[in-house]
């Protein structure tokens, strides 16, 4: 693989970038990555130039040809390294994964920012609600398997574990706890950061929560 | 094909479930639909079974197991009967398939239900703006092809084409006609309809124009 040229336009808070960044690791494909470092919203003209359309992080380039989308981006890395495969064998395996790949990325993030960005007790309450909601789907699918898929780490867990790195921040605006109504999946959560290829490849919580909190005086919520 | 046994949960009105006829027709495959009539949201034990998630049609039953959310559907049926395939053969034009897949479906629609459910000019006009901003990148990427892959009518094609059944409406009540603005698209809508598979497949626009000024009438907008 080390014929290949791969880089990644990424920014740390992305999770959409943690995902794909969790999937080249899982595949072993280096890559360089190239930060996006103006958080407020100026974007490089390589970005512009890759993603006209959606001029959004992330952006692998394979051989200086541009994929966007972290979905599309995992979908691709699966097929042109296929050597431990991320989605299933069979096809109608493949079309439950990306059933549950379309459920996550529709429903879980924009549902986590309704509550960090409720101003009112009341907002918070439904939004929290709705987050909740969310989730109880995820945990009943994932019941008591290891992952998603069984019990190999894959294609719906790298989509989900991406976006747990915001889920402390949730839990702290929404004033509640993952692991209290839903403890199948905090310890899903626990198993998947105990893989090297995720917990080198997302960024520290933390800092999320820290960045969120930025936000939200920026945004004038507090 | 004789022996798998398809069927199609549908909606005569859903732009969705006719991507998936066009497709099914496209492949050759014989399948036998089961209208859900009840246009009112009342829906039937067999589509709540099946799609427990979201509830909505289509729904594809392949030897009683349901596929469902339409592009998946289409991935799926492209990789069960891989004869004559709807998506390019190469990792990377694959994904470049997906990409507007993914802007038609998160895109396309929407924008046209703001036109047909907004009440006031100005919103009228916005809607407008918004929709044929977003047939200009569709248009742009046509290009001067035949279809959205080349010579092939494919993925892309059979995505948009089942929502230009509704465009009529769109147009009727956005008070313009895509032809004036992209004729190329225009000429692209004519080229897919003089296809049998599209054209037996499609509800006549004239109805869902019919059923969309009902739906305004039913919503107070008129």
């Amino acid at each position: 693989m080390g014929k290949d040229d791969v880089k990644l336009l990424s920014m740390w808070a992305s999770p959409f970038c943690m995902r794909v960044k969790v999937a080249l690791a899982e595949k072993e494909v280096a890559y360089e990555e190239i930060l996006e470092n103006d958080l407020m919203g100026g974007k490089t003209e390589l970005l512009i130039q890759s993603n006209p359309v959606h001029k959004q992080v992330p952006v692998l380039l394979h051989d200086d040809k541009p994929v966007v989308e972290s979905t599309n981006i995992l979908t691709y890395i699966d097929e042109v390294w296929p050597a431990k495969p991320l989605l299933p064998t069979c096809a109608y395996g493949k079309s439950r994964a990306r059933f549950w790949a379309d459920y996550i990325d529709r429903k879980v993030f924009p549902a986590g920012r309704n509550i960090w960005t409720a101003k009112e007790d009341g907002q918070v309450e439904s939004a929290r609600k709705e987050f909740l909601d969310i989730l109880m789907y995820l945990d009943g699918t994932l019941g008591d398997k290891d992952y998603f898929n069984g019990d190999n780490f894959g294609f719906v867990d790298i989509l989900l574990i991406g976006l747990t790195s915001w889920f402390p921040a949730f839990e702290k605006y929404g004033g509640f706890k993952v692991e209290d109504h839903y403890p199948k999946l905090a310890a899903w959560i626990t198993r998947s950061y105990a893989r090297k290829t995720v917990s080198e490849s997302l960024t520290n919580p933390e800092k999320i929560t820290n960045f969120v909190g930025m936000m939200r005086q920026m945004y004038g919520i507090e």
